[in-house]
């Protein structure tokens, strides 16, 4: 049986009859085992006090029995539809409060508890329900740990191939290639490769017509998942030669970002740390590139708590795992982004990559 | 621009004042590209009546501009959060009724919309928006035969070099790795490759303690994405040798799925097609082993409208997509499935999946 003690003991704190948790890296880790959901409301609840209870899509059955669920299970079938079986819950749970993680509940699903019982208060507990992944365990920073080296193994190889006139979907094809090749179970996000004007757009995509050229600047922002964990690494490179402002751009970035990681130690805040950082970028002649916070918590979600932001108080912890990662990026320009996963420790932090940062020119 | 007068005139028919997209396949569709939202709020509000407005993080504003899209833009950034943003879209357009895709919009994204508009009132709108990619054109379907003969491809690669003593999950990455090397943007969904006992579970996940043995069914499901639209497919094979139950299910199975092709025309329901495939199953001696309706349509999304299910009395229209994948599977035993992508023509239907399904012996 899973041990679902904390969730129990958080809907206490959170003075909420129960918390639901949704196929989803909280439900994996609640749960022992990663489901999909699609079309099919698949939810179990924990209260408050007593014993949990699910709603299974009857077609996963064989799957939740090796999971050893020890609570009551209204499972429904796609014919029939769920409707009987969130009554059902509610007869055997009649909760007036539930705390739902916002980023991961669609609408369908609150939808269906709202119908089950009208007078149910939804309230949005996502930041609660995913602190409890904010401390890494050894065995979660061993998960990360492989995640992150078998990504940069893929980007060594990758980048010794990389030369002018390949296109950013080439570079991106080889890249997948190689991640699954170096062991990844499955990849973080589909990966940003963008060269030159591309480069600027934070989330840009790799184009299949444009072919990367001397002094262009090369961005990678990807990671491997393993084990539950997703890795996340940006790395910038320049093809052939680097321009000075390329240059420039580059040490800024990097300063940031060594900054990041002399500031970073339990006891500052999130704010603390984006403030230092981005005040680097700030005081440098290019602070009108700027477009991106620090970074985010990185675990079994690539974005997830804590965001290391200003305005955000949280305090930093041994064992939060978070990304470190300036840019700048000037529209129909290039940009420039270093990202590493840092892990808090008990007096200070260390890096999880290890992927050299210095200015490189590839493709000669 | 994108086109958005189907949504604008969707919005008038279902009597709602505006229809919110947010990143997902109707939102590819609507506006021609791809996004991924994360953790921020993205979405596009298009009115029945008046020019559209979108919600964009600040961050994505780069490649937001590439759309084309002419109406009012609220951006917002991390460092202030969203909740301004969707405080200017109300006071701009001040509706009181938001039809909304309940399968992806999540918790978090209908919750800000009713901080900013507490009378608003949210409907699942799904089935009417995404409706409108029932109807598959031309382009459309051949972004789909892409997707469908690079997994074809990849799965005859595969099969070639199992044999006996290789784990699931070492056949699994193999055909990651070939979906990949054939031309896949991606995967359609993480691909299910389940032996033996694991064959029964329909969603089961391969295993890296479990080597294949002679006489065990081997089951792939799994699909390329290409162009934005993804296949899904499914074969079951047997290792080294199949046994007198192995062969008996697997032509119930087969003669299920081709009841499927015959039965399949405009004018039928889905519950039509349903009724008559799982009727083959039932009429076996096998109907104990039943455990999911015959199937889904397909397109951008691997799981869509129209739903092959008993007391859907959806019609089957010619350019509709669906997967025909009737199975069997008895727990602690195995499973068989075979799975086509079956596209509705003028006069009846014809298959895009074209990898043969007479029962096949591997590994030798």
């Amino acid at each position: 049986m899973p041990d679902l003690s904390e969730y129990h003991q958080l809907a206490k704190d959170m003075s909420v009859d129960a918390i639901a948790l949704v196929p989803g890296p909280n439900f994996t880790r609640a749960i022992g085992k990663a489901f999909m959901s699609h079309e099919r409301p698949f939810v179990v609840v924990v209260p408050a006090e007593g014993a949990p209870a699910a709603i299974v899509p009857n077609l996963e059955l064989g799957s939740w029995a090796l999971v050893g669920f020890e609570g009551t299970v209204f499972d429904w079938r796609d014919q029939t539809g769920y409707d009987d079986a969130f009554a059902a819950l509610a007869e055997h749970m009649p909760i007036r409060t539930l705390a739902v993680e916002g980023q991961v509940m669609r609408v369908f699903v609150s939808t269906a508890f709202t119908r089950a019982l009208p007078d149910l208060r939804i309230v949005d507990g996502e930041r609660e329900i995913s602190g409890l992944r904010l401390i890494k365990t050894a065995d979660d920073i061993a998960a990360l740990q492989a995640a992150i080296d078998i990504s940069e193994r893929a980007l060594h190889r990758v980048i010794a191939d990389v030369r002018a006139g390949q296109t950013e979907k080439q570079i991106e094809q080889a890249l997948i290639q190689a991640l699954f090749s170096e062991g990844a179970d499955s990849l973080s996000f589909p990966p940003i490769v963008t060269a030159g004007d591309n480069s600027a757009r934070p989330h840009g995509k790799a184009r299949a017509d444009y072919k990367i050229k001397a002094g262009d600047a090369l961005l990678f922002d990807f990671g491997a998942r393993k084990y539950g964990f997703a890795a996340d690494i940006t790395r910038t490179f320049f093809v052939e030669s680097a321009s000075d402002e390329g240059r420039a751009i580059y040490d800024t970035v990097l300063s940031a970002n060594r900054v990041g990681f002399e500031v970073c130690r339990p006891g500052v805040t999130a704010h603390d740390i984006d403030n230092a950082v981005t005040g680097v970028l700030e005081a440098s002649p290019f602070a009108d590139r700027i477009r991106t916070k620090t970074g985010h918590g990185l675990g079994r979600d690539v974005h997830e708590a804590p965001y290391i932001m200003r305005g955000n108080d949280q305090k930093i912890l041994p064992g939060m795992v978070w990304t470190n990662e300036p840019g700048l990026y000037e529209l129909d320009n290039f940009g420039v982004r270093i990202e590493d996963d840092v892990l808090v420790t008990g007096d200070g932090c260390r890096s999880l990559t290890h992927f050299p940062k210095e200015l490189t020119i590839i493709g000669r």
